[in-house]
């Protein structure tokens, strides 16, 4: 009950009082600073300051052990500078744009859909002579905010009368702006270059050279930390959308006809929160389930995209991410790329509501196959025979001209569904095909039956002999966004508690070990020569042994400098109040041991590398009993 | 006699044959990649692939100890696009340029220093016929290059008749390019915005919030590490002049009448190469010096800037660099920023010849003045007086106006010269004014003399109540391109020996563990399931504890493993022979050593970690002679 009372904003405390609260004392002790305040800021642009950077690099380090290490990934680091023509090849170029609308007397811009939203949100709140059949259909436009197209969008802020919120002038029809930031390459002028929206394409590129450093095996694993950029429109919510972030994404290479993973059964016995679409069409809540079952189920397409579900829910809650507070909701067909044979977004709720900090994603062989096509380099695996085979090949040859007449826009989708046919699937379609003459056919990727019909397709088996089987592998992509996932651990490891004389509240992060900033403080009890001395003497050792600690030497009382250092999330500090042993305090149970001088730099090192626990020291070191009355 | 063999090229080899035969491995090992590949590349853009990502993050990890932790440094993490107002201030919009001329035909963009230089440097080496006179004039011209002004450069463009390297087409005349790689924030076009061409300004606008979270006391360092961005017109030297590059600054506020540091005595007995700017100019090399000695004889401007060279050196000498190789060399007069006091380059010798790696100047006060300027945001410390202060106070008020008309393009020079005498020397200036007339006063950043006269400075003593002293902290900035050093570090590293059999040369990079990409191999001396077993034990433990290792499970034989490891600069190898003992071998020496299976883990982590020596494990445990003849 009383944990609980800690991790959330709690009853007492309204979601924007408790978010205020973090972010005063986010900004006061300079975990991250608005960037180029002295010349009024830029939105969207924030630095880390002094702790928030060390809790940056702490986690992008545990990140490192926890996959690229742990799983022998191959780690990659490619500019942010990017050429044309790979984003091209992407889909960048032509698709990676807002809907925008311009103030047509200012010039000032606005996301389309974020106007149409707060109108939307604002009738609904604030005018109660609503008609029923009003509200519906309002709430209907909020649910399907994301699938209109810009006409749709104009033709609602052309009917509702909305103006430019500043000026109220009349505002332009919507139109797509590209989002990414666009430069020039070389003196010229003539080579366009973007700086990278995602750090994944350095590693497609780099596949053939990938894929022959592994030895020329799959699976395999590349992975890429480094900055993106999003010339966000207007940039909102603070540090959860910003025009320049920190990703780090995994790339993970399979055959597409094997997709089971050898350490799935590590993970599959893990519970945790999962949100599948049915659920989220019924309109049921997320529910705690097993992985491993939700794998054999078919709920997760495959095994390796159920493992690493199962490994970023372990990377998260060792980072101090509310378990409770954590769900794993899969991407709605609507809002899968067409290519996405499934997708489930890591999603953790914090005073904005439900936000993704991770998506994993099971993209096929798009991105593969799209800079394989541009660039003319195949981008393929090979598996050889020990002897040549003769095979029986399936050949599917889908009638573009007939699927393009008879399907429009979602030809593209059922060519692709066509080619992807199993054997056995694609046998069955010719015989039915040959008896009835059309077959109902399921596209995953449309998520609905379309008819297809004899003259669309021919499917044939023919004679030939083999030495290898050459495929584009699939690729599994957990991409994560850094900076989310530590504003959401900010919130997550914020509380406050009174003071002794109940006068006043402190605040407090409790963050693991693992990600705190400092691990340790060192003060002399009072201002004393002798004492600064040992203060001085341990704070070296700590240092040269790698643990990141400060010293405080000031004259402030020593509840003043705990409260200062439990605002920074430091979990252990260290009193130096006799010249041969000192105590350690530790900062959410504010308990303290009494251990030698000498053994005091071993004994914090224990437990800030996770090789003890502070139950496992306490157990073993006599527990001290604070005299002052400052604590 | 042997070392210096393999630590050179030596006589038998050439520079460029050296070169080919590193950048040869460093290619086919995936150290890095010439980025976007598959679609021809982009000069001056190179990825880092796995091995080459791992030495650039141990190279970073290594700085962040070094520096942030053993300095107490405040480290910040601020975005790459900037505001142009920023870069405004501090004179990159202005002045960030290399000279360009074009191809007045097909528009292809060269610099004219390049051509110009190309130029003398062929003529030199290839016409034999050249007149002694010429000889000087080329030389002269090869030595004052960089302080050609466009029209000199162009001048001399055309008296050669230079034209087109490619096409032979007359050339335009030299004009500036701007370097910084140019783009737009926001949706509106109307907020230019550029990729930072260093990290340096994202500290100095900081550096109140900076100096408030130092507890308002000064000196502290700050630190950043990121990428940089510099739009090269034509970039050459492969992993040296690059387009984009990570960079690892420290800016360093003290008091500007205190440059004293508390830890100089810990680095003052170090002798390294320096090389002096009178040494330049007089034609001597580089000599060995204590460091203690050049601050002491005023070689060296103040302690923390020797404090800083001396910390620079034990940094890049830890990494592996030859301290034969490395020298400190000081910018002469003409090469230094007008606001600088002293700046000295550690330039590392490479086949490239001798490059600047790491820049440690001493900025003055000019970075936080520019933005105090320029924002109206007050960047100065304060020291409060115990009580108030009645002080005699000097004022130095320079006539602007007839300083003008004497000095023109040099009068700023003087002005800030008048403006920062100290109290001594001023009075000294009025009374030789008031008797003589005028002074000859030495300006330091014009390198001479210039003649004072009475009507151009006004000195007189005010008398006024200070509470406090207000100033603006001069910065000392240690600025690191981690590609070169990362660069310079592959060549100082290689080197080639014979195979057993004598008909094969192999490649080995010595580096030292804390830089080594992966710290182990582990593999099973046959193919046999026991022993793949074991190796998959010692692999998992050793990865628990955070060692990067890898196993090699392939029928090769063991000499090719090794072979393998060691062109990865791996420096231990454990070979799995039995199951209850293993043998270590060490990379250099290929000296081994038999231990127990259950002790392997913490014998490798205590040599990678650096708490014991090859040596010494070596001393413990019985040495193993192969029985192999692979070796």
């Amino acid at each position: 009950k009383e944990l609980q009372a800690a991790v959330s904003p709690g009853p007492g405390i309204s979601r924007d009082a408790f978010r205020q609260a973090v972010v005063n004392t986010l900004e006061r002790k300079l975990f991250y600073i608005p960037s180029f305040k002295i010349y009024g800021g830029v939105a969207g642009l924030y630095d880390y300051g002094p702790p928030g950077c060390a809790v940056k690099s702490n986690v992008l380090a545990f990140w490192r052990q926890h996959f690229v290490l742990e799983e022998n990934m191959l780690e990659v680091d490619c500019p942010c500078v990017t050429p044309e023509v790979v984003l091209k090849a992407s889909g960048h170029v032509d698709k990676f744009t807002d809907l925008m609308v311009k103030d047509e007397k200012t010039g000032t811009c606005y996301r389309a859909d974020h106007l149409l939203k707060d109108f939307c949100k604002d009738k609904l709140e604030k005018d109660l002579t609503l008609a029923p059949e009003k509200v519906a259909e309002l709430k209907h436009i909020l649910a399907v905010m994301d699938d209109l197209s810009a006409e749709e969008l104009g033709s609602k802020i052309k009917e509702y009368g909305i103006v430019a919120p500043d000026t109220k002038n009349p505002l332009s029809d919507p139109y797509p702006f590209n989002l990414m930031f666009q430069t020039s390459i070389g003196p010229s002028g003539l080579s366009p270059g973007y700086m990278r929206p995602e750090t994944a394409q350095g590693i497609f590129v780099n596949f053939k050279d990938l894929y022959y450093y592994n030895g020329n095996k799959l699976p395999f694993g590349a992975a890429q930390i480094g900055q993106a950029f999003r010339n966000e429109i207007s940039p909102r919510q603070g540090l959860l959308r910003v025009r320049e972030f920190t990703l780090a994404e995994i790339e993970h290479f399979v055959d597409p006809d094997d997709k089971s993973h050898p350490k799935f059964k590590q993970v599959a016995n893990l519970e945790f929160f999962m949100f599948p679409r049915d659920d989220q069409v019924s309109g049921k809540a997320a529910k705690k389930m097993n992985i491993g079952e939700a794998v054999s189920q078919g709920i997760v397409n495959n095994e390796t995209l159920g493992y690493f579900i199962g490994r970023v829910y372990l990377f998260l809650t060792s980072l101090g991410i509310d378990k409770e507070r954590l769900r794993f909701r899969q991407h709605l067909a609507n809002e899968m790329a067409h290519y996405a044979c499934d997708c489930w977004d890591a999603e953790i709720e914090c005073s904005y509501g439900w936000i993704e900090c991770v998506g994993i994603a099971d993209r096929s062989a798009y991105d593969l196959r799209a800079h394989t096509e541009k660039s003319g380099v195949d981008l393929v695996a090979h598996e050889k025979f020990a002897e040549p085979k003769e095979v029986e090949k399936l050949v599917i040859a889908p009638v573009k001209k007939e699927l393009g007449l008879a399907f429009k826009g979602s030809q593209k989708n059922v060519v692709e569904a066509l080619e992807a046919m199993k054997e056995t699937e694609a046998l069955e379609m010719k015989a039915n095909l040959e008896t009835k003459g059309e077959v109902e056919f399921y596209v995953c990727t449309l998520g609905k039956n379309v008819t297809v019909k004899k003259n669309m397709v021919t499917i044939s088996k023919q004679k030939k002999k083999e030495h290898q089987r050459v495929f584009t592998p699939s690729v599994i992509e957990p991409s994560f966004g850094i900076g989310r996932i530590i504003y959401c651990l900010f919130e997550h490891s914020f509380y406050m508690r009174p003071s002794k004389a109940g006068d006043e509240q402190f605040n407090v992060f409790r963050f693991p070990p693992v990600v705190a900033p400092i691990k340790c403080t060192v003060f002399p009890l009072v201002q004393n020569q002798q004492f600064e001395e040992v203060a001085r003497g341990i704070h070296k050792k700590l240092t040269a042994a790698g643990i990141s600690c400060k010293i405080d030497t000031t004259g402030t009382s020593i509840g003043k400098r705990y409260a200062r250092t439990d605002e920074l999330g430091v979990p252990l500090a260290i009193t130096v109040d006799k010249t041969d042993t000192v105590t350690i305090r530790e900062r959410d149970s504010k308990a303290q041991i009494r251990v030698d001088v000498d053994e005091v730099a071993s004994v914090v090192k224990e437990v800030t590398d996770g090789q003890s626990t502070w139950a496992d020291v306490q157990w073993r070191y006599p527990t001290h009993h604070s005299t002052t009355a400052e604590e």
